[in-house]
């Protein structure tokens, strides 16, 4: 079975190191709008494609020996090159030595001893950019990952600056595909970012792939606020057309209260109904405790804010996977 | 056929390079002083030992794809990692990624595929001191480095500081050795370093190994102006006793003047004399052409200067090879 995981950061890391323990053949396109943290600093200064979502997609699919993945995983702590992560140094400088990413890649998947494959999704330079509904346009992943601006009511529309067109491996991945799982992930920093590249939407509505779309565990301040499993979907439809997304499958486990009041200044949990399986609108729908029983402490990480309840692997890529086998049979219900 | 090679930098870079290619088991014993350029910072910023003269050695004896070996050997060369070598924060990240230099070059050693050991020859944490006859001290290998206060008559006498033990693989090194090779390399800066280091002198002159002395190509203005091959080797004996050098190796070609013109700023051809074989003061000497007829350009490098023409790795090691096989069973002339 041939699997497309689309994403970037934590969300597609999670979801890879799942799926990589079933027999299937692996794919993952990556945002490359990223320009904040040790990647935004590397285009700014070196001029080479972001290379913090690549990483962590590389390392998910790494069957190096653990050495390997401690090094692309090793952050700089100290100093001039503080908050740079070693991963992503490697990346860069092999793009560098081989005059491009697209060059660099293949060495890159030797040493990490790659199951599968990491595509970025164009090979163009790019800035994410955000039309507000005042007209005010905010350019850089960054600025609008950081901004508190893009609630509900006032983000008009997401693009690139300029134009990219999608990297023809991706198409083609997307076209081959059985199976294509999108997110979890940061929805305007993350995921919409790689369908707004040229040619990714065509291509995901001309797949014969089931689509799945899984839902974050929580919402984020100022983007997603007050945000239930529907309006996730309806956003992402927005972007996609309302005819991709077959399956959603989201968490209904409600995290302890005292983890909870943790997240007060950072978001709180996705709404979600109470029923486990059901249709609605051509999709199915099929909640399940997806939250890691191993809570993580926030760290310190591209300078981005991390949560502190996680995806657990095993069980996200258990809900595809048997979902999928469950359904793949049927047709698509309305 | 045990060789051990003492040095550092370029100098032990092409002498491991040439005797790679024989028979033979190798291990290289290496300075931990230095304290400029990219190794100086993160000696400082992270608090690791230095890696650079390591890193030589390492991809001197490395077997794996040329492509590690140009990760290795990459130098960013904008903003603010400008400088650094991705080959010293590698080491050094897994320094601190394993607790400790000694417990990360086993690692280190797998990924490079290396052909022999890379034997730091201490891990303690020192400096270069130069003490000198005004009584000023100076510490730092960068600032001796650069002084031009290091001629003949000005340097009292070289120490580090605090004193530092050596490593115990170093000594076994020297103990099991058939073979021991000193140099090429900056002299005060990267050969004379390693002798100060105790136990390193008592373990010379108790091994049953031959030891060859190879004299650098030039001299280093302020350090060794006016050398000839004999003050070379009496500056050495002044830390390394009269008894351990057992084979001179000389440069007996006089390269193009063209290019020694360039040289007037940084030092000359080493005077050398006309014989080709020659037995003095209990050593025996050879001359031969060693120079690379490939001519480096000068590179910006740790911010050390290099020198624009080499020793030729091959015709090195052959020279060290022939001489030992030649007078091997030769009783030790005096």
């Amino acid at each position: 079975m041939k699997i497309v995981v689309m994403g970037g950061g934590t969300g597609s890391f999670a979801v890879l190191s799942g799926l990589k323990k079933y027999p299937v053949s692996l794919k993952a396109i990556v945002a490359m709008t990223d320009d904040g943290g040790s990647s935004g600093v590397l285009r700014d200064e070196m001029g080479v494609l972001p290379p913090g979502d690549l990483r962590q997609c590389l390392v998910a699919l790494s069957e190096s020996p653990e050495v390997m993945r401690e090094i692309f995983n090793y952050r700089f702590s100290r100093g001039r090159i503080r908050g740079h992560n070693l991963g992503n140094l490697l990346i860069s400088a092999l793009e560098k030595i081989k005059g491009g990413l697209d060059k660099a890649l293949p060495h890159i998947n030797d040493i990490l001893v790659l199951k599968g494959e990491v595509i970025p999704v164009t090979y163009d330079k790019v800035r994410l950019a955000a039309k507000l509904e005042n007209n005010k346009v905010l350019i850089g992943e960054h600025k609008i990952n950081a901004s508190k601006l893009l609630k509900k009511q006032h983000l008009k529309r997401l693009f690139t600056k300029p134009e990219a067109w999608a990297n023809p491996r991706a198409i083609k991945a997307i076209k081959e595909a059985d199976l294509i799982v999108i997110g979890p992930g940061n929805l305007y920093c993350s995921l919409l970012p790689i369908f707004l590249i040229s040619g990714i939407r065509r291509a995901l509505k001309k797949t014969k792939a089931k689509v799945f779309y899984n839902i974050n565990l929580m919402t984020k301040k100022g983007h997603t606020d007050g945000f239930s499993i529907f309006d996730f979907v309806e956003k992402m439809e927005e972007y996609l057309g309302k005819d991709v997304i077959d399956y959603v499958i989201f968490n209904n486990k409600k995290p302890p209260r005292a983890i909870l009041s943790k997240y007060s200044s950072q978001g709180e949990i996705v709404k979600f109904p109470k029923y486990k399986a059901f249709k609605k609108s051509g999709k199915i729908y099929i909640g399940r405790n997806l939250i890691s029983n191993n809570l993580y402490t926030q760290k310190k990480s591209d300078s981005v804010e991390r949560t502190l309840i996680r995806h657990d692997s095993g069980r996200l890529a258990r809900a595809i996977i048997e979902t999928y086998d469950e359904y793949k049979n049927k047709k698509k219900i309305d």
